[in-house]
């Protein structure tokens, strides 16, 4: 056994700690603050600890059944408004895209049929110039937060890292309307992700309650004032936005708990799955409501629903290799699809440090570039002859069909452009649909492929909302009728099918989550039978890409610096120990403080936990008392309960102090220290910490492996671990442990020489081709 | 406020803690032990903390590239192994009931058709008798622990309970082909039930690996010798049971999530979908190689998939209203089920305790009393002339089929019996079934859903497998069929479809799960456009029957007296300290201590971790090193590694130990205190316990709220905490809290004021009219 082999020379080291000679050479100033290295923007960790001070057991014990009635009344009812408002949002988003961009390609192809070519060129290319200019301006001036897809943002909120203005009702505004206009101008990127922002912004400001401002906060809505009610709307939110995207409820639920949530539990997943029934009852009593035609364009093919087959699949083992390949190869190319979009991003960003007018600059190049290239491309393909036995009008005059008129005369289609010179979702549309094995031709296919693959890429990176679920599924759905092509007739399957599977490889490659995505294909497919085959393709295409690099939402997130906590512990954290990481000068406040101190602390560092410490006037020997939060600390000095002496607290004084104002204030509404004026007099005052101070924090003993702490600190959801001495007599605290200490950057940083032990990173790659580039 | 209108009242009560008084009045001398108050079979806890002690570091450190590749392959491997054997296990299942089911069904129906009924009834009860004495022969002599349908047992063992016996290769042979036996009896039970225990047991099995006796172990199983990595292969086991016993891969992953896992984290999910993608395929594969009719009377109904309808299901706003009256009812009509199954199971239990021969005695008299049921209660219902346009032949003569002829005469057939003397998945296909709408008489709906609710609540407490999912999906599909009757050509949905929502809410009244309910119906029945009807169903059946009482497999579980650990904290848990929980003699030892304290400790208590502390002439003060697990303890006394004097361990003496010894064995594998002879000389010589010691317990501090303290408890999944003093200066430890300390009943116990105190229950609940009978 390999660990009784080397068992004599691991004896040694037993006894003696792996890194104790670099022990505190290292000085880490920043190990209390709950941010990440590269970017020094204020991201703040959340705190999902219960913060037992005296004022929170005081509203605990006054919670009697009428409040508890009012807080779960209120959970359901936020639950409801959430599946309400999401959905009336994405349907709007839909209404309105379908009618824009329907507009759009309606007085094109008017123009083509009279063959005013260029007269079609340029109204095509201006409406999405301006498409294109509007979200661009907003997003840049008004909110840039609310730019890309927000999938990675509510993540890591959910993960507990708080980055500023991402859930304001600026960013809602922008993300809804941006999307939209983003969207309708013929950019190559989707509106899943936006939604699921929106989602989340709606279940934000919905549980902040209105204005605090113009005191409109509904009092009921006290009990959400804390970073865990918060988080379970966010997550519910989040759902409802994958369900109204795609009229996929279960999907969106599943999505929201396997990619986006870091925490759940069942209860959790109970009311989430209210939020999108409710999604889906009413965004199906709207569509029923515009299949009477009262919608404009919106038509039947509004929301995305593809319905691809209703016979019975019948698929036999001979099948079954073809799909094995086409996963294989699906994880390859969703692999190199994220690289690719990482690197276009790392570029981008250099453009857009630059300064807003670059940033729109940049978005109007592309909208530029994507007009000549989705009306130039359709003239290179050859018009077909429409099939004698077409199920629909050939050629489609109107705006969606599977055979687009485009520059043939009549009785011809252009198959290329009928993917091409399209919404996204009608190209979805004919990619899946059956009976059309004849339709496309090899030269189309491949184009429409390629342009997919790399238009998706360099479109995302704009400062406009924009996802990336439509793109990825377009063009796996695109590199799937090619397998199909390729196979022939030599599969039972038909290349609409294919065209299915090669969404679900793709989709598996780049976002590598499993059973939400199966059960999202599933919804908007409507074929159950199919599962199996999609299941493997999953599997596959999601190991093959594993191996590479990660999902993309993960490599955009790490982009972005957001200090994203990992569920498992790198192997190099087994063997460094709590004391390895915390270092440098703890800061630690007395019992009965001055307050003179504190405002000095406060002013001068940016730590958001400080230990209280009973120091021996008022103790034998210096005892931990608990710790205490800096927004605490700062409610405490606004309300100037000071005494000339040291001396607790007495009622009176405690009683112009409300648990109301100590509860968590939303993203960005909480006091800063500057704002506060005190004088001369009051800085030589004492305060009593210890009614507002977590009297039991959690604790772990200096001598705790890394991993090990991490399983704390991951599982409760902290914002900051006490580290206590393993033996009495020296002080009762000797460091803290935040989201920062956790970080591998930052323990590398500390330890330059486990990068390059045989710990740094065991765990299993491929030798990445990638990083050749 | 609330908060702040009761302030001053609460303001005194803020320095004073809530129970003072009663401290320490009372002794609980069981806090250490993992165990229950009425069940004192030994039920130990399981334990997910990473125990750092110096040998656990030494077997990490060891761990190289080659070790982790291991180890991820064996996952994958083991992952694997359990999709393959569940899915043939559950298709052998299926295969096996479908035959003998089938060949009695034929025998007695030729019999009827001969007019010879006395003859055809006592084949019936006779065949009846036997496969119902079979499984409960073996059950009652060979393996208790395979009664009933093992889900609760599961989820316990998932929650970190572990009953002994509950995953041996006795329980699994009982399972198998006692589930079989009982299923063809006649017998108004399920198979899914068994289907989850088996595959669990498979996963528990095959972590195992082999016969430790006859050193079969595979070394490199190693590495899944401990309660984490078993959790993790029974999650996925419990989901394979599911997804074999309904074809449905992502319902059943749904249902081991939802309802089963305490705890689980995306990697899981992923590996669980493997194992139910693998049981999918695996399963198609066989029941296409049976549809060539290779196997017996299997033929196309085998493994239930009721295919509902092909065609789209059009509903509008006017079907929903009654859709919510019936989700209200079959809340109502689950909760009245899950009441009186518990009262039944509370009778039965007496019966049971009266020994093996009473048991099986039950099952004879259920057996019997089905029988005449079963082939009596056809009579009643009169006979109907077949439809001129049946989509089927009419009467069926064979065993499958919608039109039974049962007494009548040829062209006519008995409706009840249709239903009544079939198998339980025909009885559901029949219901299910579409374009019957006028097959089903009043009289017979009634009789056949008034039969089920109640065979099926006296039938699953008879000492054999069974489950209680297909009992209470046929009677939730004839109550729905009911409905669907009662609406008439008011609504725009068919019968069939009626019988599928009905069946989703009797369901949800009573497994109360929604999410995977939802899709093992979807997969069931192949219709994903009922999907917000179905979600609306759940939703309100759910809520309804939550109102009066849990769900039934939490019943059961506590029936049984697993101390399964809550996931939220009662109110009154908020009120409490840890200090207040935790009294009674804490036994601790010394870092090194003298044999005989040691085996006098262990031979005397059944605690399952002691702190070790250091005391003054080790160090200056009594020092809290560390928990010792008394497995650990054994097999350290085992070795003998004993010096005369107080000292530290040296290296060779270390030597003599491998980490494996000291890896945790499987359930009842350990060895116990009283195996091991000592000599006089031995007891009075010492052992240095350091190297064997987890260094760095979690610990909290004794004024932490006990809610609090639970978080930590259940989130990071523990078996012992160590509660520290608040001041130093006395010992180091006050106590340590065990599973047992959070268990209601026993805080209850120990502070029975709180019975009368407003905290007690304040969650919501209807004024429960069961409570009356």
């Amino acid at each position: 056994m390999a660990a009784e082999s080397n068992g004599g020379a691991d004896m040694e080291s037993l006894t003696q700690p792996l890194l104790r000679s670099q022990r505190s050479s290292v000085i880490n100033s920043t190990s209390q603050v709950a941010m990440v290295g590269a970017n020094v923007c204020p991201i703040e960790s959340l705190d999902y600890e219960i913060a037992e001070n005296d004022f929170f057991k005081q509203d605990w014990r006054a919670r009697g059944k009428v409040q508890i009635l009012q807080y779960m009344f209120m959970k359901w009812l936020l639950s409801f408004l959430i599946g309400v408002i999401v959905s009336l949002i994405g349907f709007f988003n839909n209404l309105a895209v379908e009618n824009i961009a329907g507009i759009k390609f309606v007085v094109t192809s008017n123009m083509m049929l009279a063959k005013r070519y260029s007269a079609a060129f340029l109204v095509f290319g201006i409406s999405n110039f301006v498409l294109t200019l509007f979200p661009a301006v907003i997003t840049s001036y008004v909110s840039p937060a609310a730019a890309g897809s927000g999938i990675p943002e509510v993540k890591a909120y959910l993960n507990g890292v708080d980055a500023p203005g991402i859930f304001s009702l600026q960013t809602l505004v922008v993300k809804i309307f941006g999307s939209i206009s983003a969207v309708a101008s013929s950019l190559f990127i989707g509106k899943a992700g936006p939604m699921v922002h929106t989602g989340a912004c709606i279940a934000s400001l919905l549980g902040q309650g209105g204005s605090k401002r113009y005191r409109l906060t509904w009092k009921w809505l006290r009990y959400f004032k804390n970073d865990r009610d918060r988080r379970d709307l966010i997550t519910s939110g989040s759902a409802a936005g994958i369900a109204a995207a795609f009229r996929a409820p279960v999907g969106g639920l599943l999505f929201a708990l396997e990619e986006m949530a870091s925490w759940w539990r069942s209860a959790l997943i109970w009311r989430a799955f209210f939020t999108t029934a409710v999604v889906a009852i009413i965004l199906r009593a709207l569509i029923d409501f515009c299949l009477s035609g009262k919608c404009g364009l919106f038509g039947k093919g509004g929301l995305i629903m593809y319905d691809v087959t209703s016979t019975d699949v019948m698929y036999h083992l001979s099948d079954v290799p073809p799909v094995l390949i086409l996963g294989f190869v699906g994880g390859l190319l969703g692999a190199f699809y994220n690289f690719l979009l990482a690197k276009v991003l790392r570029l981008y960003s250099l453009i857009n440090e630059k300064g807003a007018i670059n940033k729109i600059l940049l978005a109007c190049w592309i909208s530029i570039f994507t007009s000549c290239l989705l009306f130039g491309l359709p003239w290179l393909a050859s018009c077909k002859a429409c099939p004698a036995d077409a199920g629909e009008a050939c050629p489609t005059i109107g705006r969606s069909g599977n055979y687009k008129k485009f520059q043939c005369s009549y009785g011809e289609y252009n198959d290329l452009a009928s993917l091409i010179f399209n919404t996204n979702d009608d190209a979805i549309k004919n990619l899946f649909s059956k009976d059309t094995d004849s339709e496309f031709q090899w030269s189309s296919l491949i184009i429409f492929f390629l342009t997919c693959f790399f238009l998706s890429i360099v479109s995302y990176g704009v400062i406009v909302p924009a996802g990336l679920f439509v793109p990825v599924i377009v063009t796996g759905a695109s590199y799937g009728r090619l397998v199909g092509m390729l196979m022939g007739s030599h599969s039972n399957l038909n290349h609409g099918l294919f065209a299915v599977l090669g969404a679900a490889s793709f989709l598996g490659g780049t976002m590598r989550t499993t059973v939400s995505l199966c059960i999202i294909l599933l919804e908007l497919t409507n074929n159950l039978l199919l599962l199996p085959l999609m299941m493997v393709v999953l599997l596959i295409s999601k190991t093959v890409a594993d191996a590479f690099n990660e999902n993309i939402y993960d490599i955009i997130m790490k982009a972005k610096g957001f200090p994203y906590l990992e569920n498992h512990a790198e192997p190099y954290m087994r063997q460094l120990t709590v004391g390895d990481v915390v270092t440098g000068p703890l800061q630690t406040l007395n019992g009965i403080e001055k307050v003179g101190n504190i405002v000095y602390m406060l002013r001068n560092t940016r730590h958001n936990g400080f230990p209280v410490v009973d120091e021996p006037p008022m103790s034998v020997s210096p005892v931990l008392f608990g710790l205490i939060l800096r927004a605490h600390l700062i409610e405490l000095l606004k309300g100037r309960a000071f005494s000339p002496t040291p001396e607790y607290m007495d009622s009176d004084m405690l009683g112009q102090f409300s648990a109301n104002d100590f509860a968590k204030k939303g993203s960005g509404h909480g006091d800063s220290i500057e704002d506060i004026e005190f004088s001369e007099e009051e800085l030589a005052m004492y305060v009593d910490l210890h009614p507002f101070t977590n009297a039991s924090p959690y604790t772990v003993v200096e001598t705790m492996s890394l991993a090990k702490a991490l399983v704390l600190f991951r599982e409760v959801g902290l914002r900051h671990v006490l580290v206590i001495p393993k033996l009495s007599g020296r002080s009762p605290v000797v460091g803290i442990l935040t989201r920062h200490d956790f970080m591998p950057e930052h323990i590398l940083n500390l330890h330059p020489s486990l990068l390059r032990s045989r710990w740094k990173r065991l765990r299993f790659q491929f030798p990445s081709i990638f990083k050749l580039f």
